[in-house]
C-alpha cells in the first residue's frame, strides 16, 4: 500500500496485533496485550513516517527505532513480517532456542540497534543516537522511541528528558503507549495524558495528547513531531492493553502471558491477514563514520616523573581524539577530575557533558557506537556503580564502549568511602565480553588507552588520582591479556600480584625485604580481565604462592581474578590475598594504604609472616 | 539567642561561613565555597526551624536533616559547632585519620542518619523517612534536605520528586541550593530558578523560589514549607557559590578546595566569632518502632513438592509480617513475580509500592531502617543492578536492609538476558558487610528470610524464578555462613559445590555418575557470603578438587566465593567452575541450564572428564 487510507492503517493495526498473538501462542509465552496496545501506533509510523531500508540497515540516512518496552517484541516482529524481512515461520519461532526472536530485542537482528527488555534505557541510548546525527553526523535521520507509561517512573528517562531538551534534539521523538497498565496493576498516572504532557513540557518538550487507536490523529502527530524545530517531541497516546479482544482489553491480570484463547482472539481481531507495507526510502546521507587510523602519537612520560594516571589518561584521550576522527568523549561533569577536560580542549566538537547523570553518561555512549563512534565515557570509578544496569545492558546489545573510572581505591586519601572506587573492578569483571585494565603509571596508561580502542564489547580502565612514579619507559609494550614481571630471581620465596597504586607498594615492600635477605617476585597484572594465566602459572610453579595486593574490595577484584586463572582443574598455588576488608574513613592517602593493609610496610609484613610459618618454601 | 533578628541570622551565618573556612584550611582539603552558598540557609533552619534535641539524637520527634550535597560537610559541622556538640578543636580535625568528622558526613556521627556524597540520594533516602513518618510512626517529624543544584541531574531524584508528591509528603521540604557552579563549571540551569521550579510544579510539587542570603526571605519560605499541606515544597534558593569572600565568589575553579588565603577570608568575613544557637526542641511524639519478637510462624511445605524459592520468600516474608510489626515491604511494580504479593495482601500498610523506579526503591528502605523499621525490597535480580550506587552508600550509611533479587539466572528460560540476574552475586559479594544468599528450596528459603531478619547490614536473598523440589524438611535449619552437605562418601572423587537451581541439576549429576561408579560429593553452598570455609576445606582434603556449578557468570559469584575460602594461605584443592560463560538467547529453562553447561548432564560429563584425564584422585 502507498498512501493508506484509515481504513488500510487500522486494518495493518489488526494485522500487527494478530501477528503478535499468534507469536505468542506459538511461544506460550510473551507480552501480547502490552503489543496490542501500541499496534496502531506501529502500524501508521511503519506505513507513512518511517524512513528506512531493511534490505540496507547500515544506511546512513535511516531512522532508528528502539522499542523502548522490549516486551513488546511481538509487535516489533510483527512488523518485521509485515515489511517482509521476517516470514510466518519464522515469526512463529519467537522465544525458542536458535530463533532471533528473542523474547526482548536484541542486536543479533540487523534492524536492531540495541537491545532492551531494562525498562527506561530506550530514550537514554536514543539521545545519544540523535546527537550524534544532529552534533556530529548532520544526517537526517529520525529517532523513534518507542516507551511504556509504566517506565516513565525510572529516573533515567527524565535524565534523557532533560538531556534532550537541552540539547534541542529536534530530531527525536518519543512515543508514549500509555495502556495505564503495568505488570501488576494501574500505574500511578492511568490515563491522565496531562500528567505526562506537564512534566515534559516543564523540561522544554513539545507535546502531544492523542486517542493511540485513532490513526489520523496518530498520523497527524506524527507529522507534527516531525517538523517541530529546536524541541524534541513526546506523542502521549492513550491506549488499551490487549486492545481488539474484549476478554484481556483493559483488563489487570493480563500482563506478559499468552491470551487465554488465541484462535478466538485471532477470530476477533478479524482473522489472519498479510498487508505487505512498503516503507518509505531514507533520505540521502553521508556514509557512517568508521574508524580512520590516522598517526596516534601518544604522550610520552619520562621514567622517575611522577604523573597521575588519571592525567595520562587525558592526554592520551586527547592524542587519539587528533589521530581518529571518530573517537567521542563524554563526561559526567567531572572532567577537570577525570582528565577529559585535555579532550575537550582539543576536540570540543566531539566532546559531550553529560552533567551529574551517569545513566544518561553511558547510554550516550552506547547510542554513538551504533553510529560507528568509539565513545570513552568517563566519572569517578565509584560513580560507574550508578549506571551499572546500563553497562550490564550494552554487553546485551553488543556494544563498543570504553568506560574510564577515576578516583579508584582507598588512595584518594581524605575524601572518605562515599568518593571511593572500590567495588569497580567486581562490578566490571562479571560483564559479559568485558575487558578490565588497570595501569600503575603513566606510560603504561597510554598504551592501553590506544590498545582499548583496538578492542570490542565493554572495556574499563580504571585510573587514581595521586601522582605516582613512571616506572616503564615510553616505548614498552602492554596488551589486554598481558602481565609485567617486574623482580624475577631463582630464589623468589612467594610472588606478589599487584596492579595500579599497589605495584609501587609492591615494588617497596621487595626492596625492604631485599634487606632481609627474602626475594619477592612482583607481577604487575594490568589486565585484570583476561588475566595473564600463563605468567600467573608460571610464578606459581616457580614460587608456590601468589599473594594479591590490591587497592579493591578483596571480594571480585585481583584477588578472584587470579584465583579464576586456576580455575581449570590444575594444581593450585597458595593463595593470599591482601585487600580492602573494612569501611574507610577520611584519611591521607599513605594512611589509608597503611589502615587498609596494602602498603608496602603491610605487603612486607605479610610475607614475613608467611615465611616465618613456613608457609611457603 | 532565641528570637534573632535579621542582623543575628546574618551574623550566624558568617559564623557557618568562617567554620567551614577554618575546617577546610586545617584540613588543607574539602569544599568551603559550596558551604558558603548555603550558610545563610543553614543558620535560618538551625535557629528558627529545626526541632532538634542534640543531646537526644534518638528522640522520636526530631526533624530529618539530610544534607545531600555531602561535600559542603564543613557546613554542617560549623552547625555542629555552633549548637555546641562539636567543639573548635574538634572542628579543625576535619577529614584527619580518626576523626568523626570525615570529608563527607556519615552516620558515625549520632546526628547524621545515612552517609551523603554521592549525589542525588538525599531526596529519595528522605522520601523513605517522609513515608515512615506519614504512614507508619504518625510522627510529627519534619525532613529537610539541603540539595546542590548540580545534582538535579540525577534521575534518581526525579524518582524521588514523582514519589514524594505521589505520597502527597507535606513533612518533607528540598531545600535547593542554586549556586550556579558544578565542579568543573556552570550548571545547566545557571541561576533560572524557574527551570527547577516549573519541573518540579509539574510533578506536584509546591515550589517558593528566594535570594537564598535574605535571611528575611529564607525564614518565611521556611514557615511556608512548614504549612504546606498535602504537598512536599521545595525551597528553590538563589546563591552565590563562595559567598562573602570576594576573591571566591561566584568563582569559576574554586571548587573542592580550600580558600587561597584563608586567614584573609575569614577576616573579610568579620572573623572568627562563636554565636550558640539554641534549637527548638522537638514536639512530643512516640517511641520509635523497634523490633518486637512475636511468635513466627513460618510456612512449611512438604518433601518432594515442587515450590518456586520466589513463593517461598513471599510466603515467608507475609508471615515474617504478622510476628514483626516492624516489618515494611517495598516492590519495584513487579510484587506478582517477586511474591510480595502475600505481603501485600496481609499487611497492606505495611506494603510500600515504589513503581518502576529501582533506586527510590532501594533508597525508600535505607530511609525506613533510620525509622527502627526492617525493610524488605525486592525487584528482579537483574534489576537491583539499577541501585547499585543506592546499596553501596547503604553501606556506607551502616544501613540495615535487606534486599530480595527474584528471577535469577539463565533458568528464568524464554524471556532472556535482558531479565536474567547473572551479575547480582558479583554485586552483593563486593558490598562491605554484606550477607548473600541463595536457597534452593522451599523450607529453605524460608528459614532463611528469618534469619535475614537478625543480621546487620546489607544483606541479599536471591530467589528464582521456576519450581523446585522441596528436599529439606520444615525443621531443618540454616544459617548465614553455613552449608549443607547433602551427599558424601569415603570413595567420593570431588566435591560438586552448587547453590540454588543448580543444587538440584548436582544432585542428579549425582545419581547419573553413581551408575558408572563415580561417587562424589555435593554441597548446597547456600551462604555465598559469609562462606562456609571449614566445610568446603574438609571436602577439598578429603576429596581434594571442588568444581562449583553456577546459574551466574563465572566471575564474581560462587566460583569466586569458594576461592577465597582458601586465600589464607593454606593448600588449596584443585578448582574447576562451571557457570555462565556466554551471551544467552531465548530459549526453556531446560535448554538455558544445558546450553549454559551447568545442568546434570553437563555436570557428570565435566566430572567424567576429570576422572578420565586424572585430574582428580
Amino acid at each position: 500500500m502507498q498512501r493508506e487510507s484509515a481504513l488500510e492503517l487500522a486494518d495493518l493495526g489488526q494485522q500487527l496485533r494478530v501477528d503478535a498473538v499468534r507469536a505468542a501462542a506459538a511461544a506460550n509465552s510473551g507480552h501480547p496485550t502490552s503489543s496490542m496496545s501500541a499496534a496502531d501506533l506501529a502500524a501508521v509510523l511503519l506505513a507513512r513516517h518511517l524512513r528506512y531500508d531493511f534490505a540496507q540497515p547500515d544506511h546512513p540516512g535511516n531512522d532508528r527505532l528502539i522499542f523502548s518496552k522490549g516486551h513488546a517484541s511481538p509487535l516489533l516482529y510483527a512488523m518485521y513480517r509485515a515489511v517482509g524481512v521476517v516470514d510466518d515461520e519464522q515469526l512463529l519461532t519467537f522465544r525458542r532456542r536458535d530463533s532471533l526472536l528473542e523474547g526482548h530485542p536484541t542486536p543479533r537482528l540487523p534492524w536492531v540497534d540495541v537491545a532492551t527488555g531494562s525498562l527506561g534505557q530506550g530514550l537514554p541510548v536514543g539521545v545519544g543516537m540523535a546527537l550524534a546525527g544532529k552534533r556530529l553526523e548532520q544526517a537526517p535521520y529520525r529517532v523513534w522511541v518507542l516507551s511504556g507509561d509504566s517506565e516513565m517512573a525510572e529516573g533515567s528517562v527524565w535524565e534523557a528528558v532533560e538531556h534532550a531538551a537541552y540539547e534541542h534534539l529536534d530530531n527525536l521523538t518519543l512515543i508514549i503507549d500509555v495502556n495505564r497498565l503495568g505488570q501488576r496493576g494501574p500505574t500511578r498516572h492511568g490515563w491522565d495524558l496531562d500528567a505526562y504532557a506537564r512534566r515534559l513540557q516543564a523540561f522544554g518538550w513539545h507535546t502531544i495528547e492523542i486517542d493511540g487507536h485513532d490513526v489520523d490523529a496518530v498520523d497527524a502527530a506524527f507529522a507534527e513531531a516531525a517538523s517541530t524545530v529546536a524541541q524534541p517531541t513526546a506523542i502521549i497516546a492513550r491506549t488499551h492493553k490487549g486492545r481488539g479482544v474484549a476478554r484481556v482489553e483493559d483488563q489487570e491480570g493480563q500482563h506478559g502471558k499468552p491470551l487465554p484463547d488465541a484462535d478466538a482472539a485471532i477470530e476477533e481481531l478479524g482473522g489472519p491477514r498479510f498487508v505487505r507495507v512498503e516503507v518509505t526510502p531514507p533520505p540521502t546521507a553521508r556514509p557512517r563514520r568508521t574508524a580512520d587510523g590516522g598517526h596516534l602519537e601518544l604522550p610520552r612520560f619520562d621514567l622517575g616523573d611522577s604523573v597521575a594516571t588519571r592525567d595520562a589518561y587525558g592526554q592520551a584521550l586527547a592524542a587519539l581524539g587528533s589521530a581518529r576522527e571518530d573517537v567521542v568523549a563524554l563526561d559526567g561533569e567531572v572532567g577537570d577530575s577525570t582528565r577529559t577536560e585535555f579532550f575537550a580542549k582539543d576536540h570540543p566538537e566531539r566532546y559531550f557533558e553529560c552533567y551529574i547523570a551517569e545513566q544518561q553518561l553511558v547510554a550516550a555512549a552506547v547510542g554513538f557506537q551504533t553510529r560507528g563512534y568509539l565513545p570513552f565515557a568517563s566519572t569517578f570509578a565509584a560513580f560507574l556503580t550508578r549506571a551499572h544496569d546500563f553497562v550490564r545492558m550494552a554487553a546485551v546489545s553488543r556494544a563498543d564502549i570504553n568506560l574510564v573510572g577515576s578516583h579508584a581505591g582507598v588512595s584518594i586519601g581524605q575524601d572518605g568511602p562515599s568518593q571511593m572506587g572500590l567495588e569497580d573492578l567486581a562490578m566490571f569483571r562479571s560483564v559479559h565480553g568485558s575487558t578490565v585494565l588497570y595501569p600503575c603509571d603513566a606510560n603504561q596508561t597510554a598504551q592501553l588507552v590506544a590498545a582499548m580502542a583496538e578492542l570490542e564489547g565493554v572495556r574499563y580502565l580504571r585510573t587514581g588520582r595521586g601522582e605516582a612514579p613512571v616506572i616503564y619507559g615510553p616505548d614498552e609494550e602492554f596488551r589486554p591479556g598481558g602481565s609485567k614481571v617486574l623482580r624475577s630471581t631463582d630464589q623468589d620465596r612467594l610472588t606478589v600480584v599487584a596492579a595500579g597504586v599497589t605495584v609501587h607498594e609492591a615494588l617497596r615492600a621487595g626492596a625492604l625485604l631485599d634487606r632481609e635477605g627474602i626475594a619477592v617476585r612482583i607481577i604487575d597484572l594490568y589486565s585484570v580481565k583476561p588475566v595473564d594465566a600463563d605468567t600467573l602459572r608460571a610464578a606459581a610453579e616457580a614460587t608456590g604462592c601468589l599473594v594479591t595486593v590490591e587497592d579493591h574490595r578483596v571480594e571480585g577484584g585481583i584477588g578472584d581474578a587470579v584465583a579464576e586463572a586456576f580455575a581449570d582443574g590444575r594444581p593450585v598455588p597458595r593463595l593470599v590475598r591482601l585487600g580492602v576488608r573494612d569501611m574507610p574513613a577520611s584519611a591521607s592517602p599513605e594512611e589509608q594504604l597503611h589502615l587498609a593493609g596494602i602498603d608496602a610496610e603491610s605487603i612486607a609484613a605479610a610475607v614475613r609472616l608467611l615465611v616465618e610459618r613456613a608457609v611457603v618454601r
